[in-house]
């Protein structure tokens, strides 16, 4: 970075169904790819971007955050509502971005995250959804809450998730994350029926979220005990917890910095 | 009908999106047309089905209600889940089957319908839409909903709704209707902001509820003062009225019987 460059970041929602995940891969439609397209069209030459959560394919944003770095004054050109309505113009139909804004010099989406809120929507109803099919997990037997709610107390905490880590990327790598809070609303949505488990921690394994959500829902069926969660976090390998849940249910919901 | 036939009824919801309305038209993807042709093969034979509300092309349904006839012990045979089961198979999955109940002998979606509930969903939010985009007009400037209740009240009661209904329909038929409630309310639906419209009557003309809500609009806008909806009204012409709003924002949310 040169020191006279400005830093910005914007907000971002999008649908994660049409995008092989956020980040870049040649040939692939990605959110990260759209973005900088736009960037291109917007300043004439390329502006790199970070995100402070790289989500998966299928996988949804309320309130991604992406930063980047300007020359002085480059912004300043256009207006910051003009930058939004060109974005947006600029991006696929599915990428919403909603907020920009200057930050403190050298500012990365990524590093300076203090926490990262997920939510997760389980929809909890006999007959199949409609309004919510394309943003939850349909599970159609009830869930039992309270147990699900005993075994997540095991995950809060500063723990080695290596358990919940798609294996190939945690090859090597520090598997350690702070998670401060597990919990469960139910709610309609559409008039539709949804438990929604938030999960928010400092920073998030490959599909950490979804290998949780797929632990937990494994004992809200009864088909482990709310202990089992306890020592499938202890035994730091990726068979000795759930499967991952679907994408579609995940919305990286919310960044604070 | 005759005597020894057993009347049931189901609830139903759908995403209007891929349909041409509810009512079956030959060649054309309908929901009626879909929930008929898996009677047929549910139960063997024709099965005709009646309606509480015949939504129009792109329109919502959460609680849609749907009657039909059977001889003695069809559904008995089978059991009113597996009935559920097999709706829900045998339908394209824009619809969801969610309740089947036997009704009073001679029970008519249609006609016994004491009151119908739609909601119309507007999103208040400059950025696009992504979660509720398929659910929602989006009105990107702020409307003034104080204004907008005003202009509601003169609807309410028992009126001439002419003005408020497509003119081919409305013609040589009663247009008279009893309107109870238009009442506003701010929600987030996905952290989308929506101004959700409630309307409730007895019965409605066709296209009535956009057509209230696509004036509803001209006054929060600011285009119309509150009092033109009185005039508008009073006109018993379509051309007095707004302009309809989008089908995709409605949604028949409840019948009460």
């Amino acid at each position: 970075m040169h020191a006279e460059q400005s830093s910005y970041s914007m907000t971002l929602a999008y649908d994660g169904a049409p995008f092989a995940g956020f980040a870049r891969q040649p040939g692939q439609l990605t959110v990260q790819g759209e973005l900088e397209h736009a960037l291109r069209l917007v300043f004439r030459r390329e502006v790199e971007t970070v995100c402070a959560g790289r989500t998966d394919a299928g996988v949804h944003a309320l309130g991604q955050v992406v930063s980047f770095q300007l020359e002085p004054g480059e912004m300043g050109e256009r207006g910051e509502r003009s930058f939004l309505r060109s974005m947006n113009a600029l991006t696929h139909d599915g990428i919403s971005v909603r907020e920009v804004q200057q930050r403190a010099d050298g500012f990365s989406a990524r590093f300076d995250a203090r926490f990262r809120e997920y939510r997760y929507f389980i929809c909890q109803q006999e007959a199949p959804p409609v309004f919510t099919a394309a943003t939850s997990w349909h599970v159609s037997c009830p869930l039992d809450v309270v147990a699900m709610r005993e075994a997540a107390q095991h995950l809060i905490g500063e723990h080695d998730f290596k358990s919940f880590c798609m294996a190939a990327s945690a090859e090597g790598k520090p598997t350690c994350r702070n998670v401060s809070e597990i919990s469960f609303a139910e709610e309609r949505i559409m008039g539709e029926r949804m438990l929604v488990v938030k999960v928010v921690g400092n920073a998030f394994l490959h599909s950490m979220v979804r290998a949780i959500v797929g632990s937990l829902v494994l004992v809200g069926r009864s088909k482990r005990a709310p202990g089992w969660m306890r020592d499938a976090l202890a035994a730091r390998d990726r068979q000795a917890a759930g499967e991952n849940a679907p994408g579609r249910g995940l919305v990286l919901w919310h960044v604070e910095y």
